[in-house]
């Protein structure tokens, strides 16, 4: 049987006042207020002793208090806004939000994936509810200031290497591979070309891993010199599109690694004269809106982007009730959606 | 030469205090307080009374108080979130407000035209910097409820009738049906069906006055039961176009009121087995970044999101430093970009 055991020293490790902290190591009580409330008035050196006293005693800031009757906030944080992929999670967040009575304030890191000490200011000014980073990371000292002033975090689809135990909320990107790659395979295509993200960005990595996961099971060799890596955008899936649209052994499909590329790889194809889905098959991922209704209308593996900005909402309210988010990490399913624009491979 | 004069009853009419207009009705110094924060824990009745006082009395609270060091806030209300349309507008805000050090919070009323009192209230207790409403009205009250509360506001894309003296930022609607059909006749269409948006949101209108001007000044009639009014999405396109693609005396030129509904025009003709532009032109209106992508790319109308959206933000700020913005009502410039849904009519 299960019973709950308080530490012996919760008092003294986790209840420390502010003052006590202050008398510790000789500063003002306003200036241990000024560093947890992110006024950026206090010198770089007492703010790095205060910030080092506040992880050493486990500092943990009381609840928000309500000394304001606006509905509480919930920090939405992009790497960087882009088209139609951003306002699906946009949407999420807000239906959600909307539902318990929240705000949300929207920032953009203008392509940086970590957050710059201004922003870490405001919302330690500002007590959001919490935070929710999509393909954004946080630093480890960036984490335990979060920590120290009780604001809880959740990553939407993570950039890069898992961050520790940080809670987070992704869909299932290499079943997403593995579904499209078969798909095909099963349409008899031999030559498969993938376009995927970024190297460094995992699920980029995820995905391709599904295609080559596909293709042993098979046994089927992939096509040699067929992987590429890049961005996820429409320019990024015509440029590589191009490339392996004009080699002399081209593929007779192509898995983008996001419906915009696909729509990229759909041009290269219209300009080189090649019809889809007769002489090339295209696999999208995302299934945003418009891959119903561009022509042909894509093949492409649904990631649920609403349901996932909902969850990590969701997750991230629980975790400011102090309620523990168990699992940390929740992956959604992909499902593959067939449309016009893959065929049987020519003959 | 200019001279100012101050009103003669500055001190008793503008600068009448909370206390003063406490008393003027028999209500608690806090009650007024509360009102003023969005506070909802005053009776209505009571609440109902004292926004009249402070509305009779011209009160006008101080600029806002910089009791906290975190960036000054900006709200941004779309009266619905929808996906290529928005971002820009979001991206737009996201980049001046950045220039000027400010969080954005984000709304969405849900389809709704006018913001809720919950929504008024937490407005009034976060006390931003201004308010950028885009296609979204506020009442009468609600404008004099900001006012009291010195919350500027500018409305981006008016949805409807012009809102008295409320600034506002748009672009130049009428020019843009203009060219489009100037293009299209040019090309030697003689039956253009025209699809807006709304009928009761004015840059419909204007854009189908536009659409009658170019006809007008070419001494051609427009071709006879061929405006549709609708919304601005895919399915709107593609419902009305399937409809006029069917018809006996089908139009040889459609001009859409979004790019969205372009291409919905655009899949409505290719079920049908006409050939866009042999067959068929389509002019979409927006110039969203898929616009260049999709095939056949859109000759459509564009329309400077990111500027507008980033001279509405502008304009707002200046109404917070208390600059007066001249003018009030902004039209930004449309332009015609000719690309390949659009060809000589056919013979």
């Amino acid at each position: 049987m299960f019973t709950e055991i308080p530490p012996a020293n919760d008092a003294a490790a986790g209840r420390m006042t502010i003052s006590a902290i202050a008398a510790s190591i000789g500063v003002s009580v306003p200036s241990v207020s000024k560093v947890l409330n992110g006024r950026s008035d206090v010198a770089p050196a007492t703010r790095l002793k205060i910030e080092k006293a506040l992880q050493e005693h486990n500092y943990q800031r009381n609840a928000r208090q309500t000394g304001t009757s606006a509905s509480p906030l919930i920090e939405l944080v992009f790497h960087e806004l882009d088209s139609a992929w951003s306002i699906e999670i946009i949407r999420g967040v807000e239906h959600a939000a909307k539902r318990h009575g929240l705000s949300v304030v929207l920032s953009d890191f203008g392509g940086r994936h970590s957050p710059d000490q201004r922003w870490m200011d405001d919302v330690a000014a500002r007590r959001p509810l919490g935070v929710i980073l999509v393909l954004s990371t946080l630093t480890p000292a960036q984490r335990r200031q979060l920590d120290t002033r009780s604001i809880p975090y959740v990553v939407l689809d993570t950039d890069g290497e898992t961050q520790g135990d940080a809670p987070s909320v992704g869909s299932n990107n290499w079943h997403g591979g593995l579904s499209a790659t078969r798909h095909l395979l099963a349409l008899g295509h031999r030559r498969i070309a993938v376009i995927s993200g970024p190297q460094d960005v995992l699920c980029s990595r995820a995905r391709v891993d599904g295609y080559r996961a596909a293709h042993s099971e098979a046994g089927v060799e992939p096509m040699a010199d067929a992987t590429r890596w890049g961005n996820f955008t429409v320019d990024g899936g015509y440029r590589h599109g191009l490339e392996l649209l004009t080699r002399p052994d081209r593929p007779t499909a192509i898995f983008a690694g996001s419906d915009m590329q696909a729509l990229g790889v759909l041009r290269a194809a219209r300009e080189q004269g090649i019809n889809v889905p007769k002489d090339l098959s295209v696999v999208g991922y995302d299934d945003l809106p418009l891959a119903a209704w561009v022509g042909p209308s894509l093949t492409t593996v649904n990631q649920p982007l609403l349901e996932m900005a909902e969850t990590a909402t969701r997750m991230v309210l629980d975790m400011a009730r102090g309620i523990d988010a168990r699992p940390r990490s929740i992956e959604l399913t992909t499902e593959l959606v067939v449309r016009e624009s893959t065929g049987p491979a020519p003959q």
